[in-house]
């Protein structure tokens, strides 16, 4: 069966910076879960995007494609990582449920002998490695089918609590600057920013999405 | 003085998904980081930015007008959060070292009584307020200067040591699916992932930037 090559705007790649195929699943990744869900992009504040890679190892890229297509993006606090180093994620969009979208092992082990990963794997960066190499994994990509490339989970019973937004601020009585309220502790008496109250980092407060 | 208006690509705004002033405050502090730093956007892995900015507050725009105009991206491992509140970021480039650029409190406050802000503040999401507002708080970003605009802190011997990556994986023993090797785990002598692990959320590793 002949598959008509999936088409990624060439901005995506700027904003990306080089040229690889993990930005294109990604990119292929957040389009089919807006299919799925039903939904456009994100122009505001409306699918949160939970991914399951960490740090520390190839394939991030993904991400970057997830952003480019749906504008869930990182800035607006859309997109969050579980750090569990796998290439999925799962699309949450406010009463539609969610959806767990993984790369194929077999497609991941299909790209695997690519001359591409050659390059990658001797410490050559991306837009270092010939460009035939790398439009030819990316053709891979794009002329793969849905099938071929991800398992799909639907998750009708999903949930996710984003964190409540305040646009309270004030200035810390130490260095002056603004910070918002939620960040702001309190030292000797004064209302300072973390910085200034010398917190140790491993004091830092995360957030942890909330989902069963 | 006249200011020649910056200029932001528009597929910048695509990106973001729609037209705010903080994206363009983004992008302006990304651009002057890469001119003060010397160097060119990061094509590959180069430039780390520790954005201030946390979770729950507005203007985290910010973060993704930094990464559209510097290729320092979060699906690339090249920004992070640091949860401080703040409308500031520090960037590092390897031997060049860091420089911390902060939005001043007097060009917030100048922003602040804009009607853009009026209608944020009743809950109206970036894309529901009429383009002429947006567009008029977008121009007074774009035309005011850099002394205007930002607080600028260079640091020649700011240091950071990002992650060091690996490109080795296994498949989990329960579920079956590809794992990057720092995110296995293993539960009753098995290599397993960390959702299949049945570890607690609050147990999850994060990865704490190191710098001084």
């Amino acid at each position: 069966m002949s598959v008509e090559k999936f088409k990624i705007p060439e901005w995506a790649f700027e904003f990306h910076g080089h040229k690889c195929p993990f930005m294109p699943i990604g990119f292929r990744m957040g389009k089919l879960a807006l299919e799925k869900l039903g939904v456009e992009k994100s122009s505001n504040h409306e699918m949160h995007v939970l991914s399951e890679m960490g740090v520390g190892h190839p394939q991030g890229c993904m991400q970057d494609g997830i952003m480019a297509a749906t504008s869930a993006t990182f800035g607006k606090n859309l997109m969050e990582r579980l750090y569990y180093g796998k290439v999925a994620a799962t699309f949450w969009y406010p009463e539609k449920g969610g959806i767990r979208i993984a790369l194929k092992n077999e497609f991941s082990d299909k790209l695997a002998p690519h001359e591409f990963f050659k390059y990658r794997k001797k410490g050559i960066e991306p837009s270092e490695i010939p460009d035939a190499v790398r439009q030819d994994i990316i053709n891979m990509v794009l002329t793969a089918t849905i099938d071929e490339l991800f398992n799909i989970k639907i998750l009708p019973d999903f949930d996710y609590k984003p964190v409540k937004g305040s646009f309270n601020k004030d200035k810390c009585e130490v260095c002056g600057e603004y910070v918002f309220e939620r960040y702001l502790r309190v030292k000797d008496g004064k209302k300072v920013c973390i910085p200034c109250s010398k917190h140790e980092p491993f004091e830092k407060d995360f957030y942890y999405p909330v989902f069963k």
